[in-house]
C-alpha cells in the first residue's frame, strides 16, 4: 500500500490570489449593483430605552442583561487590573458571547480569475445601513436558528468542508476591549461546482473589493477580518505584480515574499511575544453589571460618568432583506471615531510595520499584535498623560504625503452603533533599532504566518493588513513603484 | 543606512542539535556522577493529614487550600460539563497556579558539540527522589522569593537574554486534567562565554540525556518537555544521521526533514484542530472544593467516592540540597500508573504518529493535541465502557517486536506524589485512510512546527516527542536502520 503525501507550502494559492488582485476592473457596475441592492435591503433602527427591550431582560440581582432564550449575547460587568498599567485598575461593562461563529467568503474560479463570493448586508448598527459583507456571516445561535428565522445560504459549504477545498480556517478574536474572549472562524473555502448566486450576492475578484477599501464605511469589518487571513504571501509574487525598483510598492511586495529575510527572525518575534505574555500582569474579573464603579445605568443607556469610552444602548430594528424582520436588542455605541494607524518603513529594501503587544482585558490569551496606534483620541483626556499612545502624535501630524492609506471604517454593525476607526498607513523614518519594549517591526510575511494561528493578531490588525495586501496591488500608491 | 536582514529559518541549528544527539558518550560516569549527587541531596517526605499543613490554611468557607502567602498555589474544586462526551457530567478538584514560572535549559558547544546544562534535582513527590532536570525550575514565587530561600541558579540568563542566544521559548500547558490553565515558559538558551559549574549540575549531550530516557524515572517532566521544544527539523538530517534504507529509524529521520511530504498538509491540520476546536462544547466552572460532588475530605485525603482518579494529600517534605530545607505543602498523588503510548506508521516512506485532539477542562484553549492513548486503565472500571480510550487495547496487547520504546517515568514531581506513566511507542500497521474524527496522522516536522507555538501540544506529548527524537539517533531500536 502506497500513499501519496503532499507538501505542506501551496505556493499556486499566493499565485492565483494575487492574479484576482489585479482584476481590478471598474467600480461602476459596483456602484450600480449596490444601489439597487440599497432599494431592496433596508435597516430602519431606532433607540429605545433598555427597559423596553422585547425579548431581553435585566436580571434584577445582577442588573446583566440578556436574551430571553439564552442565546446570543449578554452584557456583564468586568473589573480589570494591571499593575503595572498607566491605568491600574477600572470596572466596564463588557459583552459575553462565548459561541464561536462562522465569518466565511467563498472563491471560485471564473474564466481562471479566483472570485470571492460577496454579500449586500445590511447590519442595524451601520451607519449608513448596507455594506460589503463575506458569503456568511453566522452566530451558532444563528445557524441553529434560535430566533426561527430563515436558514443562512451557503453556510453548508462552511460546516461541511468534503464539498470544498479549505483555503483559510482560524479562530481569530475581536475587539477585546469590548467582548470577553469573543473568537469567530474566519474561512474561505474555494467551490468548483455549480453555485447558483442568489440575490445580494456577488462574484467580485480581489482587486474589486480591495479597491473599495478606500471608500468610507463599504467593506464591512468581517470582511475584512476574512480577506486578512488569505495566504498571499510567496515567492514570486514580484513576477506576478510586475514590480521593481526601490519605490513603497515593490518594499511592500518584497515585504509579502517567502524568500525576504526580516529585521528580526520569526523565533525572535515568538519569543518576544513569550516574553510580554509572561511579564504583562493583568488580572479580569466579571462583576455584576450592577456592581461595576464609575458607571450609571439611566433610562437611555449605561454611561461612563466622565461621558467618554462608550455608552450600552437599546435599538428596536426594522430591517428588509434579512433574517428577521424586527428585533430588539442592545448595543454598544462608542464615544468618538477612532484612530487605527500602521507606521511602516522599509528596512533594507523590505517594508516593516511597527506592531504593538497590545493587551486587551478580553483577550485569551494576554496581548495580541495591533497597529502601532489604536486608540479613541477623545478618550484620553480624562486619563493620566502617560496612557496617551506611543506615537499618536506622530501618526496625526503625518502630511498626505507620507499617509498611504486612509479612510473611516465600521467595526461591526450586529454589536456595535455607529462604530468607526480612520484607519490609517503612514510612512515613516523612524530608528528600526530603537524599539520600545512594547513594539517590533515586522514584515507583512511574518505576519501572514502568524495569522494562521489564533490568539496572535488582533481585529484592527488584520483590517490594516487587508489595507497593505489591497497597496500591493498598486491600489491608493499613487506616486511610486 | 542599511539593516541586515535575518532569514526566518536557521538551518545550521537542526544540524548542531543532531551531532550532539550522536554524541551519546557512556553512561558510566554519569552513573558515578549521579549516584554522588544522590548522597549529597536526598528528601525525605512524610504524609500528614491536610490539618497539618503549616503555611497552608483551609478556607472556613469554602474549603480551598492556599498557602498563607497568597502564592504558589491553590486547590479549589471544578465542575466540567461536556454535553456530547461520554461522561456529561463531573466534579473536582484541581491545582490553581497562574503564575508562568520557567523551566530552562542553558546549552553551550564544549569541543565543538552542544552540551545542556542538566541539574540532579531532588522534589517530593518523585518516587526515587532524585531526577535529571533542566538548568532551571523556577516558578514565579520561587524566583520573587516568596518563601525567602536562596536565589535560583541560573535564572539570569533566562530572564535577561541579552546575555544569550534564544533557541527556544514558548509557554506550554501542563497536565489539563489537574491543573486550571496552567503554563509553564519552556526555552532553551545558547550562551558563549564561560559559565560556573556549581555542584549538582553537569554539562551533558543530548545523546547523553536521550538515553537515559529508556531508564526509569531519571529524566524528569520538565526536562523532557523542555527538550520537545528544541527546533530539531531540518534539511540535510539524513546526512547527519548517516541513515538510509527502509528502516523505522530512516523513515523517523525523513519525519524530521523539512523536504519530505505528509499525508495531511499543515493548512489542513490546523483546520482540522479548528473544527474540533469549534465543534466540542465544554464549560468549566470554578466552585468551592467543599461543594463538588462525590468526593470526600478524610483527614489523610480529599477522595473520590470511588476510590479512583486521584487524592489531594498533605505531605512533609524535609530535603537536602534544595533550596528551603522542610516544608509542608498539599500535593495531588494520582491513584494507578498511567499508560501514554503514540501509535506511529510509516506512510509513504515517512514516520507518522496518530495524534489525538484531547479535550482537557484545564486547557486554555479547548483541545490540544496529545499521543494516541493516555489514560490511566483502572479508572475506566467506574465509567460508562463508551469512555474506554479508543487505541488502548492495540497498545496494550503489542509485543516488544512493536514496542519501540517503553519506559515509565514520573510527571513533575512538585505538585504530584508518585505520579507516573508507562510511555509507550508502538508500531501499527493500521490503515491510515481510516482516521477518526478525532484523530490525524502527522509527521514529527509538522508536531515541532506546531511546539513553536503555546496551545497545540499537550505535556504527554511532548514527552513523546523528546523519546521520539532520542529514537533519530538510533537509541531504543536496536533491530533495525
Amino acid at each position: 500500500m502506497t500513499h501519496a503525501l503532499l507538501p505542506d507550502s501551496d505556493p499556486l494559492t499566493a499565485v492565483r490570489i494575487a492574479n484576482s488582485m489585479r482584476a481590478t476592473g471598474s467600480t461602476v457596475s459596483f456602484t450600480d449593483w449596490f444601489a439597487e441592492c440599497r432599494l431592496n435591503s433596508f435597516a430602519h433602527t431606532e433607540r429605545i430605552s433598555l427597559d423596553r427591550l422585547n425579548g431581553w431582560h435585566t436580571d434584577p440581582h445582577t442588573g446583566d442583561i440578556r436574551h430571553q432564550s439564552g442565546k446570543f449575547f449578554s452584557i456583564t460587568g468586568m473589573a480589570v487590573d494591571i499593575p503595572d498599567g498607566p491605568v491600574e485598575h477600572w470596572h466596564q461593562p463588557i459583552i459575553l458571547q462565548p459561541e464561536v461563529g462562522i465569518l466565511g467568503i467563498i472563491v471560485k474560479e471564473l474564466d481562471g480569475v479566483l472570485h470571492c463570493l460577496m454579500q449586500a448586508k445590511v447590519e442595524p448598527g451601520n451607519e449608513n445601513g448596507l455594506q460589503l459583507s463575506p458569503t456568511v456571516q453566522a452566530t451558532r445561535s444563528n445557524y441553529t436558528r434560535v430566533h426561527g428565522g430563515k436558514a443562512v445560504p451557503y453556510l453548508e459549504y462552511f460546516v461541511d468542508t468534503t464539498r470544498s477545498r479549505v483555503i483559510a480556517d482560524v479562530r481569530q478574536s475581536e475587539q477585546g476591549s469590548w467582548f470577553l474572549r469573543k473568537r469567530n472562524r474566519n474561512m474561505v473555502v474555494e467551490v468548483t461546482g455549480e453555485i447558483e448566486v442568489l440575490d445580494g450576492f456577488r462574484w467580485m475578484t480581489l482587486g474589486e473589493v480591495h479597491r473599495l477599501l478606500a471608500e468610507d464605511d463599504v467593506v464591512n469589518m468581517d470582511a475584512r477580518t476574512v480577506l486578512a487571513c488569505l495566504p498571499f504571501a510567496g515567492a514570486d509574487l514580484d513576477l506576478v505584480h510586475l514590480s521593481t525598483g526601490d519605490g513603497l510598492r515593490a518594499s511592500l511586495i518584497r515585504s509579502c515574499s517567502d524568500s525576504s529575510g526580516s529585521l528580526h527572525p520569526l523565533g525572535s518575534v515568538l519569543s518576544w511575544i513569550t516574553d510580554r505574555r509572561t511579564l504583562v500582569d493583568i488580572n479580569t474579573t466579571v462583576l455584576p453589571l450592577n456592581a461595576i464603579e464609575g458607571w450609571r445605568r439611566g433610562p437611555a443607556a449605561i454611561s461612563h460618568e466622565s461621558g467618554m469610552f462608550f455608552d450600552v444602548i437599546g435599538v428596536d430594528v426594522t430591517a428588509g432583506g434579512r433574517e428577521v424582520g424586527q428585533w430588539m436588542q442592545p448595543m454598544l455605541e462608542p464615544r468618538g471615531v477612532g484612530v487605527v494607524a500602521f507606521l511602516v518603513r522599509d528596512i533594507g529594501g523590505v517594508l516593516h510595520a511597527l506592531v504593538r503587544a497590545r493587551l486587551e482585558p478580553g483577550f485569551v490569551d494576554v496581548v495580541e499584535l495591533a497597529p502601532t496606534v489604536q486608540c479613541t483620541p477623545e478618550n484620553y483626556s480624562v486619563l493620566p498623560s502617560a496612557a496617551r499612545p506611543r506615537y499618536l502624535d506622530e501618526v496625526l501630524a503625518a502630511g498626505p504625503e507620507r499617509t498611504r492609506f486612509a479612510a473611516v471604517l465600521s467595526e461591526e454593525g450586529g454589536r456595535f452603533y455607529h462604530a468607526r476607526n480612520s484607519y490609517r498607513i503612514v510612512e515613516t523614518d523612524l530608528d528600526p533599532l530603537d524599539e520600545p519594549p512594547d513594539f517590533r517591526w515586522l514584515t507583512v510575511r511574518q505576519i501572514i504566518e502568524l495569522l494562521r494561528h489564533s490568539h496572535y493578531v488582533n481585529i484592527q490588525a488584520r483590517t490594516m493588513i487587508t489595507c497593505l495586501h489591497a497597496m500591493v496591488a498598486g491600489l491608493f500608491v499613487a506616486h511610486d513603484g
